[in-house]
C-alpha cells in the first residue's frame, strides 16, 4: 500500500533532502528509519519538494509503498519518531488516497523566507531559520517589483541550470509582508521550482529592497532569460517550505497525466 | 549615565543570566562585551529577571551605570552585537529614564511557556524552546485549576526555598491558550517571581492537563505553602522571560521605595 507522510525537518543538520552516498540527508535518515520500523532492507521515497542543503520544512509531503496493513499506518508517527532525532519528525502518517503521488499530484508548494531586517527584530530563538539583515529592507519596494514575476514565465534567470530541462514555471504568489513579530517574510508559491529558484527570487528582491537596484531590475532579470551574477542567491537558512497542496482524492487519478513533465 | 538594554537569548547555552565563575552565562558575556566596547575594566549589570540554566528570553531589561555620552548609547546596539555570540542580542540601547532600575522598577515580568502535545504540532525548528509533550493535554482542566493559583499568595509550594527570603507573590496572570500554530502557551505574568516557580506551576498544570490530578489538585498544593515532590518542575528549555513592564518614566523615582523588599 502507498502511505503518505508530512514531514518537518530542520534543515541545519543535513545536506538537504536528497539522499547521497555518506552524507545525511533528510531522505537517507527517514529511509532508514522506515526500514528499520518495517523490517525491510530499503524503502523507496518520494518527496514534493526536494529542498537544498540547510533549507527546512514544515510540511514537507512523502510518500512511500511499503508492505503494511491499514491500522498499522498512524502508529508510525511514534515509531518513526521514536527511531529518529530530533531534527526531523514526521508529523502525521495516512494511507495515501488512490493516484497520489507526493510529487506529480502537487498543485503547488508554498515556501517562506523569513528576515529580520533590524537588530530589534532578531530572535536568538529563531536564528536558525531567520536571516538576520543587516540594513532595512524596503517591503514596498520589493511588493512592486515582484508583481512582474508572479505569472507563468521562463525562469531560466532564476535557476541553476540543467541540460534539457525547462524552466518554464507558474509563479501563483510572491509578496513580502510583516509578521506578528514584524519579521519581513517573503511568501513564494508555486506549480513547481526548479533549482535555486526561491532563493535567487529573494536575493533579486533584497538588492531592491535595500536600493541598490531599482524596482524594474527584477522584470529585466526575468526577461534576459540567463543567469545574473548580480543576483544574488540567499542564504538557505531562511528557508522552509510550509505547505504543498494537493487535489481533492476524487480527481487525483486524472492529474497525474498532465504534470508528469514538470520536475517538483 | 545609567543605559537600558534590552536583550534576547538563547538560553541553550548559558548557564544562566547570573555570572558565575568558570561559566558560560548571559550576564558574564553580556558585561564582558560592555566592558570591551566601552574599554573598562568591568561593568556591573542589573537585569529583571534572573533567569535559571537554559531558560530563554525575548525581553529581558537590563541596567549598568557607565561612563559614555549620549549620543554613544544607541549605537552601543550594534557595536555589543558584533562582539557577541550570536545566541545573545542587544535589541536596543537607550539612556535610562530618571529613576529608573531593571528589577526594582518593573511593575510585572510576563514569561511564556510552550507545549507541543500531539505530534502534528512537533516542529524540529522550535525543539529548543517547545517542551514536546508526549501525550494530549486538556487545556479547559489546567485553566479551570489556574484560576485558584491568580492573585496574592504564599507561593512557598512553588519556589525553591531560600532562608528567610519572602514567597509572596502577586500572580497577575496564569492561563493556557493555543497559538496559531496550535501550540498550547502558559502564559504566566507576576510582580516577581520565587526560584523555579513558574516552571513549578507549569509542572502542576502539566499533571492536571493529563488526567493524572485533578483540577482541585493545585489549590491543594498552594495551600500547603510547603513544597510537595509531586509537583514536577517542567524542563527549562520550554520557558521564555517574553516582557518586562516598567511604569510611565514620570512615576519612576516613587516607586523605588515601594518594591524594594521584593525579590526580581
Amino acid at each position: 500500500m502507498r502511505i503518505r507522510l508530512d514531514v518537518a525537518y530542520d534543515g541545519a543538520g543535513f545536506h538537504g533532502w536528497a539522499a547521497q552516498p555518506g552524507l545525511r540527508t533528510v531522505e537517507g535518515e527517514l529511509a532508514a528509519a522506515l526500514a528499520t520500523v518495517l523490517r525491510v532492507p530499503s524503502v523507496a521515497l518520494t518527496c514534493a519538494g526536494r529542498t537544498d542543503s540547510g533549507v527546512h520544512a514544515r510540511g514537507q509531503v512523502v510518500h512511500a509503498d511499503v508492505d503494511a496493513r491499514p491500522e498499522d499506518v498512524e502508529p508510525l508517527v511514534r515509531r518513526l519518531n521514536g527511531v529518529l532525532d530530533a531534527d526531523v519528525r514526521v508529523r502525521r502518517a495516512v494511507a495515501a488516497p488512490p493516484g497520489f503521488d507526493a510529487r506529480f499530484s502537487a498543485l503547488w508548494r508554498r515556501y517562506v523566507y523569513r528576515i529580520a531586517d533590524e537588530p530589534a527584530l532578531v530572535d536568538p530563538l529563531r536564528r536558525g531559520h531567520v536571516l538576520a539583515w543587516p540594513r532595512q529592507l524596503d517591503p514596498s519596494a520589493m511588493n512592486a517589483a515582484a508583481v512582474a514575476l508572479v505569472g507563468e514565465h521562463d525562469f531560466a534567470s532564476f535557476c541553476r541550470q540543467r541540460e534539457g530541462a525547462t524552466t518554464i514555471r507558474t509563479l501563483l504568489d510572491l509578496h513580502l509582508a510583516r509578521d506578528d513579530d514584524g519579521l519581513l517574510v517573503a511568501h513564494v508559491r508555486a506549480d513547481a521550482f526548479c533549482h535555486s529558484m526561491v532563493r535567487s527570487l529573494v536575493g533579486c528582491l533584497l538588492a531592491i529592497g535595500e536600493g541598490r537596484r531599482d524596482e524594474g531590475w527584477a522584470a529585466q532579470v526575468l526577461a534576459a532569460t540567463q543567469r545574473d551574477s548580480a543576483v544574488a542567491v540567499a542564504p538557505a537558512h531562511g528557508l522552509t517550505l510550509e505547505e504543498v497542496a494537493y487535489p481533492p482524492d476524487a480527481e487525483l487519478g486524472a492529474r497525474v497525466a498532465i504534470t508528469r513533465t514538470r520536475r517538483g
